[in-house]
């Protein structure tokens, strides 16, 4: 099957040589000339996955249109902040058959849509899955058992896709709740960032809030149409308990920086000198968390306390001694 | 308030200090005579909490009837394969209006019984409350913050406990689902085993068994009576977290030594040589979970397979294999 990848960042650069290695042809556009010509003769990239060797199913290329003229499949693995814009270019060169699956896990500030819903929006009546779950990059390239979850509101969509990306490494699950999917991988990034603020304070602090999180979680999705049990599973759960303890993770990392005293600006340029210009989606999905949370009602301690922290309106440990000391009651 | 504490290793230690350090009278009970002198003499716990400085209040005896005659609440903090002759014993002894605390987290081999049934046996008629959560002892003794969970039929009872457990350190919620914080703390640490066999998997894989675990446990104490939000809050969820990421579990580490191609006995001598003579208790807790499993008809894959490797029936790697290599399927 002829796919492509939108976007070669770290994890859509591992997502490329993944489905190439499973033995696809799959084209891997960026927008970066330089990059493109660093991937195709060094067969690796530099950037965002250094050290990883790329295989050679995988070709790069700047061409929007030249990347998903022959796909049957186009992933679509781009900062959310940028999609939309991308969505819009795509739409005039994508096949009319052809699957969008998007692996973006944030939410469009403004607007508070979910990156399928910015899909749709601009390119109307396609088939349209989204993936996510428990999937740090570099472990992907290296081969390690990874698990995701691809949700479709048709779930023929979605077991195609499952089909095309599993491998012996990768396994994927199918499931029909793409709000539960979607909204999992946006939100878990807010409570990472107050996961690497606790740093410090202790594993048993860290747990507490990683319970809580997923509560919080839960609670939204629900709110908007989410199954509960989609929360529990690989695409919430497991990728925020990946998140906030893996050590690997950049909304984790800004949070540590934050509880180190740094400033928002300060810790986002520490992210940067890593050696990798990466973006921690938290940083916009906390306020977008907020809004929807007060447009349906409900209550999300954490995500409210991230937000004051990110707009340096609080201290993070303040935020988080007050999240801890809540008073007594009933679990 | 007068407190017993019946247990002087490194969770019944770091428990009876935290409660002395609270301003209750505490009496902390064990065995060994000369590890109660230990504990009088140079206050602190060489053996199970050691470098830690126990504080006043707690005073260590080797006699059990002295340990609980004025105790207004009595936590039991012992292993659970010993739980049952210990309430058999303190069943002349205890005082009629005192109140019983449960914080084992195992079940009782044979019978199938978690610890508050096996208390109610052996010393009917009393109050009696569980107390659960992710709560590494050394963290609890360096005043990390901590939350747990204290369950009781008798809502009353639970929030009692709760105002006598609670500092600024350390957070007690109230339950009234005893069956689900008790199935929550004892069923972890099988999973906690599997999550040391797949060490150096990567964290994504870690991340899947963790959920896929949280899943299993919840299946089996939902159908035993449990409220499913009970194994999502932090007697669940939390424990399950703080237990297979945190790396100061002992079942975890169990599971390290397992899958390095070490013997159950093996694994079980390299705990001991740590320094400390502590227990494993998911050994025992993999066979029993099973047995409710197969007596209620749901599937726990993750615990027969640690049944399996415990009674080296099976590689560990091999299980592991056959835990992640299952057909797809809908989440």
């Amino acid at each position: 099957m002829r796919l492509a990848v939108l976007g070669a960042g770290s994890w859509g650069t591992a997502l490329a040589a993944h489905l190439a290695r499973s033995g696809h042809p799959v084209a891997l556009w960026a927008r970066d000339v330089e990059l493109v010509r660093q991937i195709n003769q060094e067969r690796s990239n530099p950037v965002y996955l250094p050290s990883f060797p790329l295989p050679a199913g995988l070709q790069a290329t700047a061409s929007l249109e030249d990347a998903v003229a022959e796909a049957e499949t186009v992933f679509v693995v781009i900062p959310s902040a940028f999609c939309r814009s991308v969505y819009r270019q795509l739409r005039p060169v994508l096949g009319p058959r052809a699957v969008i699956v998007s692996a973006t896990k944030g939410l469009e500030l403004g607007t508070l849509r979910r990156m399928s819903e910015v899909a749709t929006e601009e390119v109307p009546g396609r088939a349209l899955a989204v993936l996510s779950g428990p999937s740090f990059a570099v472990e992907v390239a290296q081969e390690q058992p990874t698990t995701v979850v691809v949700a479709a509101a048709d779930l023929t969509v979605a077991e195609a896709v499952q089909r095309a990306v599993s491998s012996k490494h990768f396994r994927a699950y199918s499931s029909g709740d793409v709000v539960g999917v979607e909204l999992g991988g946006a939100l878990k990034n807010v409570i990472a960032i107050a996961a690497g603020i606790v740093d410090g304070l202790g594993h048993n602090t860290l747990a507490a809030l990683v319970t809580r999180g997923l509560a919080e979680m839960t609670r939204l999705a629900v709110a908007l149409g989410a199954r509960a049990d989609t929360l529990s599973g690989l695409a919430g759960l497991g990728d925020l308990v990946l998140t906030c303890t893996g050590g690997l993770s950049r909304n984790r990392r800004l949070g540590e920086a934050l509880g180190s005293g740094k400033s928002l600006e300060e810790a986002r340029r520490l992210l940067g000198s890593e050696g990798a210009h990466m973006v921690a989606e938290g940083v916009g999905t906390a306020p977008a968390a907020c809004a929807l949370a007060a447009r349906v009602g409900i209550e999300m301690p954490i995500a409210f306390q991230m937000r004051a922290v990110l707009q340096e309106e609080k201290a993070p440990r303040a935020a988080v001694e007050e999240l801890m000391l809540r008073t007594l009651k009933r679990e």
